[in-house]
């Protein structure tokens, strides 16, 4: 068998994902699990489909340790339109909620709320520095319905190191770049999001994790698949679902549990990994620069700068002769990425570290 | 290198797919075109996966027809989220539009305008005998923004063999289970939604195709992901799309284009296999009874009953066994359902006409 051209992958999402999990698709594509079909052929209703989509929630509680409390459901339209579900289902009452704005997607996560014309209330902010910081000591206010949270910011590079203290104020979080990336006390948490192309699987579901006494607070008159309770009700499936990508999911959690052994583990390789490419940038005398603040910095996306632009796009197109590809920064902002999810192996992490210090010996 | 096991497949959604495409996508899939990265990992903004995306619209419009008022966009959510989404973006003006109601996903369409306190009028029903044929001569208002149809009904195995005049009224048609199944003529059309696990790809994207002149009716104050000017502004691609469904749909396309020879080729295999499983049905003396009127068949879904419950159910089970697959008729109605979606070969249809006559055979 001729050996597959892989890169290493440091795309910011759709991004790497575990090569165990692909091959088992790709080796049961035609024929899942006997049935003569694929899996992109079968009834969502049939025995085989629903065994997978159960298997994605219970791992998801195990990996979790949610109790009985927190449903887990798969929706579509990607964190984007949770932004605007949250105060459609929980703000229907006119009561307010507290936003924490760290960057594009808390600030569209805000414009979504107001589009509705939904009483929200920004608790803090980073906009200062240009959202280079995770805000500390914010001052949530107890009438809140919720907490909005963004809890790692692809585009800047930050991520909140510890959840904040909200005094009882159930947090929701967009938890869309690093879920399952490190453990978390479920217990503050009324409602945690994720897209699932970060770490968990392909572009195409949602993952909405929703705790039982925030669902009381969901309107009749909404359209059904706005509504969480369509989604709790009917196990995801009150119509059908994006099959394929859940399948995917429930493979990369099997990995997670049985091959990483946890979030624990998985916590630790990531540590080990965002270690690494830090230790280069601050080892670099300022060849790289990092634009997040230290304490604030994302283990998934590190974001960097080299002196000029002109040397950046030299950085980026060796890197990417060196089969190092997707670090490019994002759009709005520039400069350099290197998004180093759950599936981004220690091996690729250290090529870019290796190459990183080869570059900067050669142009330094 | 070892047969794979591969049934006749009958689903009704998620359904089969050409065996080619399967073929490819599994042969692509650690490795797609060269980039050494799965399409499941790759950027959406990638100059790649921008490729498949405007490859499928390309072939859409070819294979339609469609005149450069029209837009060709990808949304997820499914045909109920556009039960939802139809209204939102065109009655925001508290203006009425007609609907016919031919079965559950017509009836479904009409609660969520509702849901939504639009004014919408049935316009027609075939209700009074279980929606067991297409209403004929339909009057609709010319005060209405638009006229909305279900073309082919999956539960009650019916289908609009010609569209009805509308009087310069646009169509908005659900064609989730009859897409691409036939050529038609775009121009009396302002939405066509399909979401695509019958005809076109699997579950977790719908195609829309929206005029122009509808989008002006979008207002401004609606979520990002729940208006029409977002993905036709942003050709699909304001936020992350489901990837992995669109390229499936795309590589569908390209088969309907270049292996079968487009919609007027594809619609007569169509009609001849529609033709065969009617014939045996027609020529059973009562063995199988179709339950939709002849005039209003559908060429997707034959939908039919034998003399008892338990005879079906042996019916069943001894297909299953014969490698006849997804022939069990909606929960919602029982009996027996065929579902011969474009994917579905000449070949499963023959075997499954012989078992159909072998068993009245032996039973009759």
């Amino acid at each position: 068998m001729q050996a597959v051209h892989r890169i290493h992958n440091f795309n910011a999402g759709p991004a790497a994902l575990p090569l165990p999990v692909l091959e088992e698709i790709k080796a049961s594509f035609l024929d899942f699990q006997g049935t003569g079909m694929s899996i992109v052929e079968m009834s969502h209703r049939s025995k085989e489909f629903e065994a997978v989509l159960n298997d994605a929630v219970a791992r998801t509680r195990r990996l979790l340790k949610l109790d009985s409390r927190y449903h887990v459901t798969f929706l579509q339209g990607g964190a984007t339109l949770q932004f605007a579900m949250i105060p459609m289902n929980f703000l229907a009452d006119r009561r307010s909620a507290d936003y924490v704005n760290t960057g594009t997607w808390s600030t569209n996560a805000i414009k979504e709320a107001r589009v509705l014309n939904k009483p929200v209330r920004v608790a803090a902010s980073s906009e200062d520095r240009q959202f280079t910081y995770i805000p500390q000591n914010v001052a949530f206010s107890p009438e809140a319905v919720y907490a909005h949270i963004t809890s790692n910011n692809t585009i800047r590079g930050t991520q909140w190191a510890r959840f904040p203290e909200t005094g009882g104020v159930p947090l929701v979080a967009d938890m869309s770049s690093d879920f399952m990336s490190r453990p978390f006390d479920p217990a503050p948490f009324g409602l945690v999001y994720a897209g699932a192309q970060k770490n968990i699987g392909p572009a195409g579901v949602t993952m909405v994790i929703v705790r039982e006494d925030l669902l009381a607070r969901v309107p009749e008159q909404l359209p059904v698949m706005l509504k969480y309770t369509t989604y709790t009700a009917k196990n995801s499936l009150y119509n059908t679902p994006p099959c394929f990508a859940i399948y995917a999911v429930q493979l990369v959690l099997k990995w997670l549990e049985e091959t990483v052994g946890g979030l624990e583990k998985m916590a630790a390789v990531n540590q080990a990994k965002a270690a690494r490419v830090y230790g280069v940038i601050d080892a670099s005398n300022g060849f790289y620069r990092g634009t997040a603040e230290p304490a604030s910095r994302s283990q998934m996306n590190v974001t960097f700068r080299l002196q000029s632009e002109a040397l950046e796009k030299q950085f980026l197109e060796e890197a990417v002769k060196n089969g190092l590809g997707g670090l490019k920064g994002h759009r709005s902002v520039g400069g350099c990425r290197a998004s180093i999810y759950n599936a981004v192996p220690q091996a690729a992490v250290d090529a870019l570290a290796d190459y990183m210090e080869a570059f900067a010996r050669q142009r330094g």
